[in-house]
């Protein structure tokens, strides 16, 4: 690519401004500290909401956007589905897709998923170890081992995903739970990460081990500039022989 | 399981009553011809078309099916998005679902791989082989290194699925195509099959390797009868350390 | 396969026979419970142990071993190399291979894999609690959402193993470690499972889960009756046209 | 990373000093055909050749390289089992390794895949096309949907691998023959691409499709800067709750 890796960042953006004590954490909503931290590691940013005109997501928009982000949570239900079919086209085509924590719920994942992606849940402020299970990968770059996040929403086992075409990071929670955390899937000619932590109580997106991850997960899932991808009908070749 | 694999065999069962070619091949329908052959397997076997009431797939019909297989082509629209997502929830919940040739397209298969599932394709009753690439695997149970198909429509790459849990068999053909025939996918606590032979205009299902490939899947798909999946808030933890 | 399922359970058997707290858990050896519980589930079982000549792994027994459990520990260096050469032909072959606990710094299991094998452990009798994260998978009938282990040693990750085939167990300890405890891996015709609990020092080859998941695992690596694999020269054909 | 890839180009540099046919093609060796081009793109490249005292690959050289590409076919059995076994360790450390043609029965290649890796074979200077089945693959960058080789000689299935962690492309030959031809495994911290084409007899590395997929497999393999692997017994933790 000749420029830098273009990225929206998506957001629900109700709790922030409904919530006096979310609104103290993000007080520009979630997608303003997601977006400046990846503007100073050198991506092109800009941001779109719900509640924007087609959700911020016209054509022109996602035609511009190599990696999209998304944070959704208690409105799923009003994305209109015309707007997720064309982001889930536009993914086919090669952008990147970031969902982050409760976007496992969003349209635009269970589409591209093809399951339920339900999960168990706990809110009570506990915290959360992040094991890297596949060093080798792009997206555990500059990782420790390990990191822990002090407060957290648990998510538990079973995640109704198919199985990831790599698993990157496995979470454990003090009760007894796991977590496929860092999972990666290819779908079309794009690449899409789930990343688990990301609560709106808690500021998370101000943690540099989540904003690394981010990070590493938006170059992981810029287009590849692969081939077109051709389908439909081949032209009936009169000299096949039947048999070689 | 204490009985025999409940198999229900789905067909749109269009082209066999407007098409006197067709008809001559599969008089009683491709779902009867692929029904005898499961029987005589030992599956408990019923049949439904698309032209019955709720196609033949009501509550009823699927929570007693351990394993669906589905044939359509010329009328994917028709099949009501109702009845679709309850074949969903089924395959989730733990039925096998076994697709078959130009039912990739389907509503039903899209809506579990999440893509396009578009493909290249050519009519000229050209011949196929078909290589076994995982000989370990229980659907090539019986079968030959590879078998040959002597007129097909031919499926050419890119297929646009998820890459498959497990690939099977890869098909070649005259003119220089190559196509994932056979592919495995896991979805929520079912297994789904995707079996590319099987046009219409060719009696591909009186093929003995076609048919035992069929059989081997059903086998394959069938419900494993793990744990129930449970899913939601768990209670909160009073007697968690937040830090072990 | 016509008859029963038929099982070599393989064990070290040292420290059976030198350690009396060990010896009261299994008097026979950890083969014989491993091997009595199989019996019962209709298996036809034969044992071998480390100081037999071959290790009592002759190509007689190998080649009418369906399926081959492993568990060693402290002399994994004595297995001599050239039948740990014999067991991986025989895997490779289409035998399948239950790896327990300690075995995974076998001498076949990192042949088998290609890495080291490698992992963090401790040794506090601490307990263990497993997830079924694949419900649908034939290891996971009968099982529980997740089971727990009273007294165990503790294995983490990162564990240096491929990317399993099939993830299908993961593991919790108090401490904050998690590890992938339910393997699967197709190698040549053969299938491997990988399974972690079973230390020599706490009862769990009399644990209910525990044999469940090894029953199944067994049913499951039984080979699939695939096709010969041929390898080697092709004749030239004469009369391949160069250009379709 | 800081600088420019570092890449070293292992050959075993034989045929081209004994057959004058193909010295005309490779007057240098492959090894200088293919660092000439990875030169071109800006990587720092050496090369290493068999005869080399310790094959060119001393801890220095390797410790020095974050991506090794090798050829070999006539020697195999030469290559010492102290330089296979560091040049694995290295792998599994993070280096990459791009396994090309005849290299698929390389001591390397067939410790890190576990089995035999064979295939089966056919030279009469036939044609190939390559399909690019993953086309948002990194490897992918710039292909055309296929390309095409003159003169080749022929692998087929099975190829005796594990399931690659990705498959990329996939080949046809005009004998009936298809093959997995872009394969990527992760092993340990290190990412292993093999790639089919490369026959010493046809001048296949001044291929420009043949060059772009190395070049692009050298960018995809080199290391990712993960996390430090440890291993070995975690102290033990006297405060534990042994039940959470």
């Amino acid at each position: 690519m000749a420029g830098p890796i273009r990225v929206t960042v998506w957001n629900e953006f109700r709790h922030e401004t409904s919530n006096a004590d979310i609104a103290r954490i993000y007080p520009n909503g979630m997608h303003a500290a997601i977006a400046c931290h990846l503007e100073t590691r050198g991506f092109a940013v800009k941001t779109a909401t719900l509640d924007e005109p087609q959700h911020g997501l016209t054509e022109d928009v996602l035609s511009e956007t190599d990696v999209l982000t998304w944070w959704g949570h208690a409105a799923h239900r009003e994305v209109e589905d015309e707007i997720v079919e064309r982001v889930q086209r536009r993914v086919l085509d090669g952008m990147g897709l970031i969902v982050l924590h409760s976007g496992h719920f969003s349209k635009i994942f269970k589409k591209l998923m093809g399951t339920t992606c339900n999960l168990k849940w706990r809110e009570i402020a506990e915290h959360e170890r992040i094991w890297v299970v596949e060093p080798g990968h792009p997206i555990a770059q500059g990782l420790p081992p390990y990191f822990e996040l002090d407060h957290v929403e648990m998510y538990g086992e079973r995640f109704d995903i198919p199985a990831p075409d790599q698993l990157v990071l496995l979470s454990w929670f003090p009760g007894g739970e796991v977590f496929r955390s860092g999972c990666c899937f290819n779908r079309g000619s794009g690449k899409i990460f789930y990343f688990r932590p990301g609560h709106e109580t808690f500021p998370l997106f101000h943690n540099e081990h989540v904003l690394r991850v981010i990070t590493n997960a938006v170059r992981w899932a810029a287009p590849a500039g692969g081939p077109p991808v051709e389908f439909g009908n081949l032209q009936p070749l009169e000299d096949i022989k039947i048999r070689p």
